[in-house]
């Protein structure tokens, strides 16, 4: 059995951010030289996601409307969690939904992927260094 | 370390529907002879959810009413995704509350699973034909 | 190839609960002598949690009010599962927003997490035994 680990580093300009991994994901199972296995993507902050879906515009702006509705960043005064001098306990909630990790099947070297997967590093709360966590797994 | 992969297809009649496929899955475990390990189930579509829930029929119903309502099918025009010519934005946005995919335990050979535990393939935008991965890691 | 599995239980005595089982899972990766490989956490039960979070007092009250909002528990009858006697469908869609499992990643050892990220059990209908089951895969 073979395993591999890679970060990715990000620092988005604005404080929520949608950004596609996809070949930086594929890239890592390339220099891994696994060919079946399982791949997990994870974000390794707590007020970001990594999850799949379409690398479509007008659908991440959907998201992003959408999450503002379920968990509106203001007031910041409706969070008990901001009381301890933070302003983002909106974006630990929206991380919730949608999701901290994605696993990926690893088939013949490649992601194991529909025709329209796409992987996305969903930031919340950034304008800061945050990291992504690669580990594959297989051989 | 051994791998298995199957797919398993679906057409739904209706634009939603909760299907049962624990006993695809571990027929596929069946098939792969792997005793220990990981099993991989997602949906290959990303309007679409593997999730792990209650086999029943009241619930099912709930999920439903409870998912138009977190985010509703009408009117197709508050979706920005819909203005390309898709009206299944709202399905894409279901997926990420019930999720891509499920990890589950393989342990002597058998789903290791809670008493209640069924695995169910989620679909929100059908009526056409679709793919769900298993992909099993082990020995 | 190296597995291992562990079952930790719980009975909390209220209806919902969030607690920090990050030792716990560390413990179990340390017995299990695996280095390198995915660690896999899922609560066995329908109406719970497993998450990686914030172990911050606000923000656990700031999830608990959320959850309340997004799948209110009152009124029963609001619920179809309700109507086979149960009084926990709100429990079954929370645990849907908070999700099923984490997959956590394994290096040198131990959990290769980020500096905020702590392993939760969120109960949505506790005051009974419920289980969270550790699969480990790796060498």
């Amino acid at each position: 059995m073979k395993t591999y680990r890679k970060e990715l580093w990000f620092n988005t300009k604005t404080r929520r951010a949608y950004i596609n991994i996809t070949d930086e994901v594929q890239g890592a199972i390339d220099q891994s030289g696994i060919k079946e296995g399982l791949c997990l993507v994870n974000a390794m902050h707590i007020s970001a996601s990594v999850y799949i879906n379409d690398d479509e515009g007008g659908l991440l702006k959907d998201y992003d409307d959408w999450l503002e509705k379920l968990a509106p960043h203001e007031p910041n005064s409706q969070y008990r969690h901001n009381d301890t001098g933070e302003d983002n306990a909106d974006a630990h909630l929206k991380r919730q939904v949608m999701g901290r990790e994605v696993a990926a099947a690893v088939t013949k070297g490649k992601l194991d992927f529909g025709p329209w997967e796409q992987i996305f590093y969903g930031e919340f709360d950034g304008r800061r260094r945050k990291r992504v966590l690669i580990k594959i797994i297989g051989e």
